[in-house]
């Protein structure tokens, strides 16, 4: 598969396991994994995922605008960059939000997030 | 230096000759470098500031609203997450950005950009 095609998958994957069930976002991150949201950095998959779901919403709707990636080094990984608007249940207006990942290869052959870095964008 | 001391004194670095001198962006690219521009991909030092150089404006002034930084991995790099605003001569309103690079070190222990992805925020 081309980096684009991957990057795409794992950005749907991403998205969709979030508005599900943010729990099982877990699998996605590793001990080393960072995660920035908005200027709060905090490590570790079971931190990371602690975070997103004592985030002071229930339901959301992520809608994906662009999806941009690229080979980032020798050891096989990927960085991609994602636009888009954030639904939040009961709220008028959608948020808009830039989120980059690092993608890292797993020894199964897999993906998983390394770096995650999220921005709201304020109007 | 701190991965967050070396993140600001790179966006400082790179906005400012972006603003005054944007040829010479030049030597913090490498020919393994990759830009996406708007989702256009450009690959290797010369090709990405060809591209910079001949967009369709001339005065320009970045604004940085927000840097985020993490250590990308055992190879000694760091992803940095820039938003902010673009003001070009003439126009009245600044255009929102946010923009991600992977920075590598080099032989000579600096830093290069091996990863640059760029878009506007759209309102």
């Amino acid at each position: 598969m081309d980096p684009d095609a991957i990057s795409k998958a794992f950005v749907e994957h991403y998205y969709s396991t979030f508005d599900a069930n943010r729990a099982g976002l877990v699998s996605l991150y590793q001990e080393g994994s960072m995660l920035t949201f908005e200027g709060q950095k905090i490590q570790g998959s079971q931190n990371i995922v602690a975070k997103l779901t004592s985030l002071p919403f229930q339901q959301c709707k992520h809608n994906i605008t662009t999806v941009d990636c690229q080979p980032s080094g020798p050891a096989g990984g990927m960085v991609v960059f994602v636009s888009g608007n954030l639904q939040l249940a009961g709220e008028q207006h959608a948020l808009k939000f830039s989120q980059m990942f690092h993608l890292m290869p797993t020894a199964q052959g897999s993906y998983y997030v390394h770096n995650d870095i999220f921005r709201l964008n304020y109007a």
